[in-house]
């Protein structure tokens, strides 16, 4: 069988490499624009902050290694332009000596992905204007930086590459300004944590500008200034990294399905509508595992999995993709932030039945040295009781949490199947009630009506106008708040009719459910808890 | 109500509180024998080490904090001796004036946890001889360390604590010996892995002696030197970790369902087949939630949860405990190490038809710094699919990949469901394919007889006789192996009959994969691939 593979970075080499090892039968053949193939891109970051010293390391296998490896052929240079479904063929260009060539198959593999969007204003060709997609991106930009000729660079787009780049300069000592025209930086998080971040980097220097537009790039050869709605920022280098588009532009007129945003609908085999044609990897739009819906998963992870499905697939075996969840995690200067399945707000707009905690924790056992507090958010459904989504922020052990609501959202299951679950605890890795056990507690608590709390977006929605702040903290740190000290209530509070509207707050929620729970048995019945106490909410309450 | 709960470490203390959290009008009464109630017995060992500074750190509450905390009534050194069923009353003995007590129920609850063995022979009473259970005795051993006259120590039985005991002794330039009676220290692990972290310990100062009964300790005024099956070994100190054993013979006679070995056998909501009668924490035994058979969890972790339950129970709120899976993780010297469910042998005993697969893998993508190797043994179970354990070892993130596993044993999820998911990544997190994705595939591919292998624990057992070994490592380094280079095996290998027995060999695993692949398609019938590479087996192949 004749397999041409159009594209050749993660997911053409895995579904390559992978249809060879089904059946050394094949002939498969990639294709590709470029002249490197099977590189890191998600390491790109890291190179040019120097964490990856070299720029081979970002290059897994060059296309002879790769063949040697495969038995893949890997034409590259070489794009293409069309598809003749009809005839069978990938029609592509010589990019060198813009020759034509015909590419025969009996199935084709669309694994184009995607590239960096330019937005269309005046400058973005201005030296020092970079983008963060392929090695020559990286290398350009790290050896601006080193060459010492960048004291303040702009990062345009607040997502995980913008924010790895933003880290990787500030450590380096580059005044870093991210810009995003949303009302938030980290797309795909609840607003009420994409907050939380923005405050934490600001206090790691990196300040955010938000309902923030770029319109322009000023300077004579290189950046100068960057021009925005709102006021100018000086700067020696732009990064953009406003978002990808999928690379599909070639196939818009060859009847396969393609979802608004270009991307190419795959079916749970990664079948195109034509069944002859595959698509994997960020060129294509695979399904939510949560909810059923198309899903856009332009991720080296997902890559990797839709290559292994499609080639096992072409290869006749079964195979049956889930879908991915949107699972995505990011080390920032000093936290680190992950999400996975449905946010609170695409829960609601899916019309579920929406409970959420957050839950304030210790990530270690709080004697354990380098213990830090970790916030963890879970998304459910009331009325069939399941899991939908978990957004996580700390310093060490985001990506078990994350892991552990992945596995639970593949399984479809509900928060009392998640509860008790005997997960692996020692001090130096986590608490003895361990922080996703905790936070499931916390929730079905919720659920109960044995916790009654604000939410902290409850909170910043004004849903506590009319409450009276509680401090209820070991050491109240609440300037103006009322104090109670938990261990001293043992009937009716001094001062406090039993419908008092009280905002009980402590450092992290725990003594202010404790005193909740107190106040309820003496006759109070407007007492609410504030989520995440004064370590998540410190912003606010001052 | 009045609830009387006997014992007061992390399952009588959480048993108690959350019993008043749901419904303050019961009187609960904890009574215990010790001074302190409420300690981080998981957190002793690193005290010992000076990792936990001060004492204090690992007290959590004293009877006045926990009571003010809580509304719980405190006895402490008040001993319970017996429980009248048909009065239902409990009698105690206070400690320090040997007055008898009696405390009336309308429900009890066992929590009184377990002690270290202390095994009957010669010189167990002398200086220098500890255990480690409590506060005190992780203050002597450390005075005894601080003070300098320990140089050589002895720590009999090679279990987690033992262990992490070992870990925190050799940090302050002691050395270390570790005896065992089993074949191999590390219970709970199958004995490939065993034997892995004995060689590792070796490499790190800590010589195991296993199959090496400790039959007595002796020297004049403090420890010298300790006597075994064996040969006797000079030593300034030794720590007896052999095991525990619940402290339930002052109910032998009460008509309680004991275990064989003492433990209290309870139901899903942590009920004796008294149902006036719980027990939590290390004195019970549950239910194991991978087979349904009784299982002991003397784990702080299930502690927690077991007082939960009991608490809801009493209160009458519905639960349903599915019981432990046997997590455990343990911080060595350079390694973690952590197992769930059930071990391959365990599985066997058991009549499962089992597979299992050994995987070396990155922990982290292999270009950013600190990217270290794991190894994940999983175990399934043929017929059904399902998991059933998994055991690994690693630098890092070996909590992350056992708390999937441990959410895939509850979920009772097939490997086929557990393959392909969107887990967490980032490349200084995990790698494009996720640790435990890979694992599954490799598992997967065994399954289906794309892999042909021997496991580390066959090729110990001697399966591979009459095989030879093909290293096809990009850099060979097993001596007097063939070395086959797997990128020019393009056809029939000169010098191999098509039905040579070759052991594939590399440094992980995967190369040795595709070159099983490709010698399969040109016709070799008899390969085998040594699982987990030379980076599991060096210490065998040489």
């Amino acid at each position: 069988m004749k397999v041409v593979i159009i594209g050749g970075v993660a997911a053409g080499t895995k579904t390559a490499a992978k249809l060879l090892r089904e059946d050394r039968s094949h002939q498969v053949q990639i294709i590709t624009k470029s002249k490197d193939i099977s590189y890191a891109g998600c390491g790109l970051p890291y190179y040019v902050g120097h964490v990856i010293e070299h720029r081979e390391q970002l290059i897994v296998n060059t296309p002879q290694s790769f063949t040697d490896l495969t038995g893949v052929s890997v034409t590259t240079q070489t794009e293409a332009v069309a598809i003749d479904r009809e005839k069978k063929v990938v029609m592509a260009v010589d990019a060198v000596t813009g020759e034509r060539k015909e590419y025969p198959y009996d199935k084709a593999v669309i694994a184009v992905g995607a590239r960096p969007f330019i937005p269309p204003v005046e400058g973005v060709a201005l030296k020092n204007v970079f983008t963060m997609r392929t090695p020559e991106d990286a290398v350009a930009l790290r050896e601006a930086v080193d060459s010492g000729s960048i004291k303040r660079a702009v990062i345009v787009g607040g997502g995980f590459i913008g924010l790895e780049v933003a880290e990787n300069l500030v450590s380096q000592g580059i005044r870093v300004t991210v810009i995003d025209m949303a009302e938030h930086i980290l797309p795909g998080f609840d607003s009420e944590m994409q907050e939380y971040v923005e405050n934490h980097l600001a206090e790691q220097g990196i300040m955010s500008f938000t309902n923030t537009k770029l319109e322009g790039v000023e300077g004579t050869e290189s950046v100068e200034k960057v021009l925005t709605n709102r006021r100018p920022i000086k700067a020696d280098a732009v990064i953009l990294a406003i978002g990808i588009r999928p690379n599909t532009e070639f196939i818009r007129d060859s009847g396969l399905d393609l979802m608004p945003n270009g991307t190419i609908r795959v079916s749970q085999s990664m079948q195109t509508n034509d069944p002859d044609i595959y698509a994997v990897g960020d060129c294509a739009c695979v399904t939510d595992a949560v909810t059923g819906e198309p899903l856009w998963s332009p991720m080296g992870s997902s890559a990797n999995i839709e290559g292994r499905i499609a080639a096992r697939h072409i290869a006749g075996k079964p195979v049956a993709y889930g879908g991915a969840v949107g699972t995505g995690i990011c080390k920032l200067p000093n936290l680190h932030v992950g999400r996975t399945g449905l946010t609170e707000v695409a829960a609601r707009e899916r019309g579920y039945d929406v409970v959420s905690a957050l839950t304030a924790v210790n990530d270690k056992a709080h004697y354990y040295p380098g213990a830090g507090t970790m916030f963890i958010k879970l998304i459910a459904d009331r009325a069939t009781r399941r899991l939908l989504g978990a957004q996580v922020l700390g310093t060490d052990k985001v990506d078990t949490v994350l892991d552990i609501a992945v596995t639970g959202l593949y399984g479809h299951a509900t928060v009392d199947q998640l509860a008790d679950m005997d997960l692996a605890y020692a001090p130096p890795f986590s608490t003895a009630i361990h922080p996703f056990d905790h936070a499931i507690n916390v929730l079905l608590n919720k659920m109960e009506g044995a916790l009654q709390s604000f939410t902290p977006a409850e909170y910043r929605e004004g849903n506590a106008e009319g409450y009276e702040i509680v401090d209820t903290s070991q050491n109240p740190s609440i300037e103006g708040a009322e104090y109670v000290d938990l261990t001293e209530v043992n009937g009716v509070l001094p001062g406090w009719n039993p419908d008092a509207k009280m905002l009980l707050v402590c450092t992290k929620g725990r003594r202010a459910y404790l005193l909740q729970n107190r106040l309820q048995f003496y006759g109070y019945t407007n007492t609410k808890v504030l989520e995440g106490g004064t370590a998540f909410n410190g912003a606010d309450l001052q």
